[in-house]
């Protein structure tokens, strides 16, 4: 998926370069610059402990003035008190200065080793190189999306292209993170670009109903990092969507979004499988997000996932402390779509034929019925395997 | 601590036998009981998804009449419908026609498979065997402590005796619980037999208060099960304790309780640390009782102690997620003992020589202030190892 070609959305260039944070010298600069002031919303971490550059980009959006987001990878510049914070402003004002806007209009990104000053003026020369390598391209997207990797596999990225009321528009968008490298926390940042019109206020609220449904719906290890950063950046200068357009707009960045969250858990450390459980039943919708995530983070689960095992007990036990009411006696449970457990009774199932179709399977689809209310909600969560906890265990301090 | 004499109470015989619900032939049947009546509270599993055996005991305590409990370990009879409700009502009744008592006052308690109907036969059988072996001796203790066990590496036992006004009081208990094997979710059973002489009333509140800082601050893998029980049996007839010598009665108890408990964790699944992590400066206790299960259950934090990795990054950012509120300018952490990160800073230190103590250790010790407040808990977690995951994801429905 993120090796398809992107619809580049008009208004932006991109770059991503080597400016030697990482010890493995890959990419670890990248750029996306606007030549017209762009609408930004975002979304950050729910962590208390807080990373400087989300504190800097909160006080920053919404906005419909922004003109850039510069992101290094390799140092997530979280913990690191006042220097950290002059940093991140550093980092902003250095971008201002070259591509001529004001410094409160750039927002900055960071993800990688917490408590780290930053390699300052590596960092500089980094902004630099990437000013100078800014282009419209294909390629020049590609660089971006791989400057913000840490111990990602490859380069997630999305892209779509749709018409509204006879304009063309067109989203590109990238995102990062696999769960952790010790001492690395910064689990996840995302950029969506869009040539759309949109109002802040629109952006804004639009961008936090699509990451709930997207983004806080995924899950490697439910710890969650002090670097998070989802970013929408609109660059249409028409009269903003509104009605049905704004409708349908909403509806494909939340595809979008969901595709590109769903590559994050692909990408799990460790992850042999992808579960995707579906609670339906539910009192109501929030109460089903929590049930699915409760499932979703049982280590029993999880490596029941991993292990090809159709062990109901532990999906329909963990179902029953996630804190929400449902009802024992109408719970109903399909892995793979077979139904192995029907309002409250175990039904005869042969365990070897699902648990063969389980292994196959890179998702693993769990439908569970709660009750008899309305509520429902999908999470996707990685499987859990003896490569996470090595790679996790392993000396890194 | 399993292996020390035992301080038997006056009024108690005991049991363990073998009646052939485990393939490997392991004793599976254990017996308790009174000739007097006995003062019997309980404290049971908050899942939703409830073991036929929990109904009813939950519906028996308190009580001042109770005679006997019957434990039966291999199968958990849980999500066994009406047929394992009338097989929990008649494996009391069976002891009650034996002992010559009311089948309500009979408690009974299962551990092991989930959604398998008891071969009833064969437990009719070993309760007959059971009942013709009671015993007050100390051996007799040790076999029904056999009796409950199911992937526990060892029985686990604790003993008191104090003396109270005069009057010396002895305290025996046992318990079971390493985690889970597939599909057994049921982790967690104890019993603490005493002679003191307590009302009702006052066993139910205080075990309420003991289980609140002993077992439901262990966690190995933060999956609760559908037949946790915890029972207090009173034995004796004299003046009920009250005033200094309830509370001193209460203190030992809970002293004794947190080893039980603790001992739990140390045979964790996998496990070859135990983590104490210990929350001051909270807003209250319950928030530092959150904010201490967040951290124990981070799956980060857990393959770290694993690794004897001081990666503070990954403990101060648990703390920032648990939901609860927390002064990031005040957070401190202690690492076995050592101060590495205060008041939001990160204090320079010695890693290798930290994650060799780390390593030495089979507790580490996280002290983690996060604010001026002054609440506090204290909570013991298993580290995740890959043996975890590899007993787990084996194939075993």
């Amino acid at each position: 998926m993120s090796k398809s070609s992107i619809y580049l959305p008009a208004g932006f260039r991109f770059a991503g370069v080597t400016c030697g944070i990482k010890a493995s010298g890959k990419p670890d600069v990248s750029l996306i610059v606007s030549d017209r002031p762009l609408v930004a919303a975002g979304v950050y971490t729910t962590n208390q402990i807080v990373a400087a550059p989300v504190v800097l980009c909160r006080s920053r959006t919404p906005s419909s003035t922004v003109r850039a987001v510069v992101t290094n990878s390799g140092n997530a510049n979280a913990c690191t008190g006042s220097q950290g914070d002059a940093d991140a402003k550093a980092m902003c004002a250095h971008v201002a200065s070259l591509v001529g806007c004001d410094e409160t209009d750039v927002l900055v990104m960071s993800t990688g080793v917490i408590g780290k000053l930053l390699p300052m003026e590596k960092v500089k020369s980094g902004i630099e190189h990437a000013v100078a390598e800014l282009a419209d391209r294909e390629e020049a997207f590609f660089a971006a999306a791989e400057a913000i990797r840490t111990t990602d596999k490859d380069r997630k990225t999305e892209s779509r292209e749709l018409e509204l009321g006879g304009e063309s528009i067109r989203i590109a968008a990238m995102a990062k993170g696999a769960g952790m490298i010790a001492p690395n926390m910064a689990t996840m940042l995302s950029v969506i670009c869009t040539d759309a019109s949109i109002e802040p206020k629109e952006a804004n609220a639009m961008l936090r109903r699509v990451a709930r449904v997207s983004y806080n719906r995924v899950s490697v290890d439910g710890h969650t990092s002090t670097n998070d950063t989802l970013l929408l950046l609109a660059s249409g200068t028409g009269t903003p969507l509104q009605g049905d357009s704004l409708c349908l707009f909403e509806q494909e960045l939340t595809e979008l979004a969901i595709q590109l969250a769903k590559q994050l858990v692909e990408d799990g450390e460790g992850a042999t499988h992808v579960m995707q459980i579906r609670v339906t039943g539910a009192t109501n919708d929030a109460s089903a997000e929590t049930i699915a995530k409760t499932v979703a983070a049982s280590p029993l689960v999880k490596t029941a996932i991993t292990g090809g095992d159709p062990n109901w007990g532990r999906m329909v036990s963990a179902a029953g402390y996630a804190g929400e009411p449902i009802e024992p006696a109408k719970v109903s449970l399909r892995v793979c779509e077979e139904l192995i457990y029907e309002n409250g009774t175990p039904l005869k199932f042969d365990a070897a034929s699902l648990s063969a179709t389980m292994k196959e399977h890179p998702q693993v689809n769990l439908d569970l019925c709660v009750g008899g209310g309305n509520g429902e909600a999908v999470y996707w969560s990685s499987d859990l395997t003896t490569d996470y906890v090595r790679f996790n265990s392993e000396y890194t301090t």
